[in-house]
């Protein structure tokens, strides 16, 4: 009997890791999570866990990083975290010493592109949802985008946490905590914005506070700029912002509101509850994403 | 000698139809342009310009229509017009009679699509520029997408202009003219709107007068946004409006100051006059994407 391929996933965030072994999402070999620290340290605990299935199986790995990265294959920092105000991790090499510890293809991605392939390849409904757009909203915001099946890089990658949405300043004198454009989505509707504006963190907040309404007009706003750009056929929100219940209903009347009937489909004027959801594979979108990218690596 | 296949092409816009019968832009046999009336005399117009051509090697017929339009093949009105105001067009079809009238393929589009799609197909440098974004600021405001390598339909088509930016109502207390969303991008910057604010048509409004400041902080607006959301390596500007010289620069240098740097690409950084553009194909993007359509539709 021949060994089943393995795939090796990393999720590397900026506060956690989390690694995975897998063949897909109902065959999760093992997993763990680790602290983010230093590069080199992080990096060879990933290595480590990996180490016990080279002789098993293990075919391929996939990188999914926390951003901004190079995603250029052809860029003599391929594989870098780039300007992040991380500590120790700006212009850090996530993947060389992968390929120094294992004779295998690595893949690599943005950690939120990663998550937004999870959510495609590993569900059958969303394949048939082309373009497709996942939303992480949490520590910070940003989207990975499918279109024609694939992921999107683009000039870099999309930043779609940047974007300028409408902000009352009356409703509203939070002045947004993004250091390069202060009140832009992720400046206004992120984890710790939440947690500056009120005092207390997104998950202590009850529902029914004051907070949800305009976190919900804040992320409607975005969804909505996002609709009119690319008229995707679903929107998946993920990160833990989203983990209030309550939320979601919020955000999908107000797109409703907002678009006003402006875009002649069933889709968004009668399913928008099936157009505006939560991801499948709850928390596990960005390190199953990371096994689907190395599987793709070796069986195309 | 066997004859060059010729392909029809028509830009149907609210106000003008252009029909052009050519091979490639650098050989166009023949171009009419007529006012836009019925629908049944209009694509009779149509009909009887592309019957001289009809026995001399024409192959296909591209159609490029104002929308929003019907473009999922599957559906019992594809190829229509939908919801448009304009009187007698709603729910207009305007494949059918070209269909009856010649035994040839009919490629639809949507006209910003199409433009898009000239801009891409017919220019070497362009394609090398995927994603690219075409824009047309004129009596509307639209956008089409290509990425990887084709145009974006999604859930029924972009419409770039109903994205709402930030609006500062005590500099610009114009309400918009947006009937379903008042002060959207289209509502506050179309030409219309232009004319609706000053007093008189944005062609009569001299270089140095504070409404093209005005202007160009809400096109920088718009395209900061498709900038974070979709990464394109390049944006093309068309339409009318983007024909009063120096609003270009104007644009050009108010997105990098919204971008502030946070993309890290020289593209942005150093070459943003290379990033911004004016149509290569001047105020034939339209049409030469019809004969595009038509000439993919039988050569692939």
């Amino acid at each position: 009997m021949t060994q089943p391929r393995l795939y090796g996933g990393i999720e590397g965030g900026g506060t956690k890791f989390v690694c995975m072994v897998a063949t897909d999402p109902e065959n999760i070999v093992n997993e763990i999570r680790f602290p983010t620290t230093t590069p080199a340290e992080t990096l060879e605990q990933a290595v480590s866990f990996f180490t016990q299935y080279a002789e098993k199986g293990l075919a391929a790995i996939g990188m999914a990083s926390f951003g901004p990265v190079d995603l250029d294959p052809a860029s003599s920092t391929f594989g870098y975290i780039t300007t992040t105000p991380k500590s120790g991790w700006a212009f850090s090499d996530t993947i060389s010493r992968l390929h120094q510890a294992f004779n295998l293809p690595v893949a690599f991605e943005l950690d939120v592109n990663a998550a937004a392939l999870g959510e495609y390849y590993w569900n059958i409904e969303n394949r048939l949802r082309d373009p497709l757009v996942y939303y992480t909203i949490g520590t910070g915001i940003g989207a990975g985008i499918i279109v024609h099946s694939k992921l999107v890089h683009g000039l870099v990658h999309p930043e779609a946490g940047h974007v300028r949405i409408p902000h009352d300043w009356s409703a509203d004198p939070y002045a947004g905590n993004c250091p390069y454009h202060g009140d832009c989505f992720e400046g206004l509707a992120c984890g710790p914005a939440l947690q500056a504006r009120w005092g207390q963190p997104g998950e202590e907040l009850p529902a029914g506070h004051p907070a949800w309404e305009l976190e919900a007009n804040y992320i409607a706003q975005a969804l909505n700029n996002t609709i009119c750009n690319l008229s995707p056929k679903r929107i998946v929100l993920g990160g833990g912002v989203m983990g209030n219940p309550g939320l979601l209903p919020l955000v999908q009347q107000k797109v409703q509101k907002l678009l006003n009937n402006y875009i002649h489909s069933p889709v968004i004027t009668e399913h928008i509850d099936q157009y505006i959801v939560l991801p499948s594979l709850g928390n596990h979108s960005g390190v199953l994403g990371a096994i689907a990218l190395a599987k793709l690596e070796v069986d195309g």
